[in-house]
Order: structure tokens, then C-alpha cells, then sequence
């Protein structure tokens, strides 16, 4: 029967440090990198060969699928990265802390762009540093397509064509994918294929570094899931 | 104009150690790690900015382009490998020492192993450990195209198509490739591109991670080639 693992990268240093991270190219922090290779072990303690697999364009899920891939001798698998499979797009949030945030706008307001899911953070303004249109990772996506900010229902509609167009026909030829991506890229997934109501996929969360197999059956739809613990 | 680079990986525990390689995967040594960061400060020197990536399914070439695009922070450029970018497949001598063959079947045996262009070391036995068939990283490749052994000349053949197929068209579409490849891979390369008779090919000697770059016309014929030196 088909099967995938699905698995968030580990600790960033701005998970660390309590900023708004989205697309920014932020690396793994040393707890990040110690998870990825703790996932690794897990995966090799399971029996399940994945042969294939996926990832963001960003540096921390890059990494994650990298020590993963060195740590069991499988550099040689075939990866094909994406930036449908990047993290969602936090909009002119990115780079400020959390906390600093809370004090300004308010809990609620920090809540709502976090907890709500199709409400959008404000948005790039196009002469931003930070805007993508500025990073070369991103010259062959149309500018009509790259997002300036994201609500997580923006972030479903932008991941689920590369699930049919590119992860669910490699299911189809009985590859085994192993998805390094981010927590919301994942919890776009999770939402599709387990039908999650909108109001409640916000609040699921997914752990970082541990690996989540998904058991499918002959039509793609999930069977059984469960975390790789250690 | 049309542009690529190609690079040999760094020093492997056996070119250390003086033993014929081929397809076994090893490792890359400290020095080959070290010539990687360097081949990626003279990269990053150039202002050759490559969008593509290509490798072979051995660890010591995929290492090789890792530490370049980590060191380049590119790791989010596409990358694709294949066992068509292997090194030259030594058969039955793969694993043993060059000096003790010598003293065995004598200088002038291993010379020809080494140097003539058609001439094939000794086969691997189907039961050998060390056929590939017997490795999951060949699973797709049709048991008739796996190598018992190749001469340089096998190599060209199997090397030439997947130019022709995929490293062809990504340059007509304007994409500035880097192959992180072998020796022998990239000499089957270099005697097709610069049209290197037979008996001159062997000695051809492309040092391990120095960027030779290629300068093509508007046919992908070359123009210039010339290592980045430091």
C-alpha cells in the first residue's frame, strides 16, 4: 500500500529567537540540527525505505532533508525542491519578534494572524527588501503567483497543485516520498488529506523533526498516521 | 553565450589510499573536503552565477556539490543526479591496491587498465557483492545498461546520452549548469566537447575540485575552456 513520510524541518534559529520567520532564508539552530539527525535515527529504526523526496527552497528544510539523507547513506535519492512547499509567507511580519508585537498591536491581534485561518498578516509593499520577487530562488515563478503575505488558506491553495500535479503521481508509480518542509506547508497537507475543518487545523501542531508516516490506501487517501517516537 | 562549469570532487579515502574506486561509494578524505570549500571561494570569486546542478548517485560527488552550495548558500538550486555521471566502472579491481596489482599482473597490465582507452578491466561475476545490481541506488536502471566493467571507452557511450538528453536542452533554455562529476565521467565529457582523440584521453588529467569552466557558442560547441585557479 502507498505510504509517505511527512517531516517538519528542525528548530530555527528564529524559532529560537521568537520571530516571524515565513520566508525568510533563516538557518537551522545547533538543537535544529541535533533534531534532524535524531529523526534520521528514527527513520532508520523504522522499516520504511522511502525513495524519494520533496522539499521548500529555504535553507532549514534543505538542511533538515540533507543531514537526514547523509545520516543514513541516501544522498544518492533523487530530491526535487519547490517553492509551493515553503513555509507560509508571513507578509511584512517577518523579522519581528513576536513578543514585541504583542506589545504593539495587542494578544488578540498577534492571535488572529497566527490562529486564524484566512485571515492574512499586512502585506509586503513592493520595493521591500524582503519582497520575492527581489531573490534570484524565485526568477522562474510568475509574479502573479508570488505571495506577499499568506493566510494559512492561502498557503493550502498554494501547496495542494504540487500534492496532485507532482507528490500524488509518484504515490501512483509506488514511490515512497519522504516531504521535508515547514509547519504550515505540512498542516496544508494534513488539512487536505485528513479533510480537517478550518477552524481547527490552525491549532494542530506539528512537532519539528519528527518523522510522520502517513499509510495510504490505493485511491491516496490516508488509512492511518501516526509519529516516528523514539 | 551559453556557459558551464564542471567540477571533479575532492580527494576520496581511496584516491588517498591508492586503491581502485570506481563505483564503490566512498567517502570524500579531509583534504577532499577541504578542496570543495576551495573550489566554492573560487566560484563564489567568479561571477559565474550557475542555476543548475548536476551529479552523479555517488556520495563523493554529491558531497562535493553540497559543500559548494552550502558554502555558496544555494542550496536551494535544483539539482539532478544520475548513474549515467558515475565514475568509469573498474570491475573486478574495484576495492584492491594499485601498488599490489602492479607487483602482481605486473606495471604494464595496470598501465593498460588505466591508460587504453578500450580496454576493460576484468569483469564483475553476477554473484559478486559489489555488482551493482545489487544496489538499490540502480533499481531503475535496466539490468542490461549496468556495467561489470567499462574502458574508458564504455564510459563515453554511457555518459554521452544524458548530455545529449538533459544537459543539452537546459543550456539552450539559457541555464547555466555545474556538473559535479568524476575523473572518467568528466573526461568522456571533455573528449566529446573538445573532440580529444582515443589515445590522447587517458591522459588527460582534470585535477579534483578545480572549476573548469566551458565557454560554448550558440551550438554548444566550445569557444574556451579555463580552470578558476586560485
Amino acid at each position: 500500500m502507498p505510504r509517505m513520510i511527512l517531516l517538519r524541518h528542525g528548530e530555527s534559529v528564529w524559532n529560537r529567537d521568537n520571530r516571524f520567520t515565513g520566508w525568510t532564508d533563516v538557518d537551522l539552530s545547533d538543537a535544529g540540527v541535533a533534531e534532524a539527525q535524531e529523526a534520521a535515527r528514527r527513520l532508520a529504526a523504522s522499516e520504511i525505505a522511502f525513495d524519494l523526496c520533496y522539499t521548500s527552497v529555504l535553507t532549514r528544510a534543505i538542511r533538515t532533508l540533507w543531514i537526514v539523507m547523509g545520516e543514513m547513506d541516501l544522498r544518492w535519492l533523487p530530491v526535487e525542491r519547490s517553492w509551493r512547499l515553503n513555509e507560509r509567507h508571513y507578509g511584512a511580519l517577518q523579522g519581528l519578534d513576536k513578543d514585541e508585537m504583542r506589545e504593539k498591536v495587542g494578544k488578540e491581534q498577534v492571535h488572529a494572524w497566527r490562529r486564524g485561518y484566512a485571515v492574512r498578516p499586512p502585506a509586503l509593499e513592493d520595493d521591500d527588501a524582503r519582497h520575492p520577487g527581489r531573490d534570484p530562488r524565485y526568477r522562474l515563478v510568475p509574479d502573479s503567483r508570488l505571495p506577499r503575505c499568506e493566510s494559512l488558506q492561502d498557503t493550502v491553495a498554494r501547496v495542494l497543485p504540487y500534492w496532485l500535479e507532482r507528490i500524488e503521481p509518484a504515490l501512483m508509480q509506488g514511490r515512497t516520498p519522504l516531504i521535508a518542509a515547514h509547519g504550515n506547508s505540512l498542516r496544508a497537507l494534513v488539512k487536505y488529506l485528513d479533510d480537517i475543518p478550518d477552524d481547527d487545523i490552525p491549532g494542530l501542531e506539528i512537532p519539528t523533526g519528527v518523522p510522520l508516516v502517513y499509510e495510504l490506501d490505493d485511491g491516496l487517501r490516508p488509512r492511518e498516521s501516526y509519529y516516528l517516537e523514539g
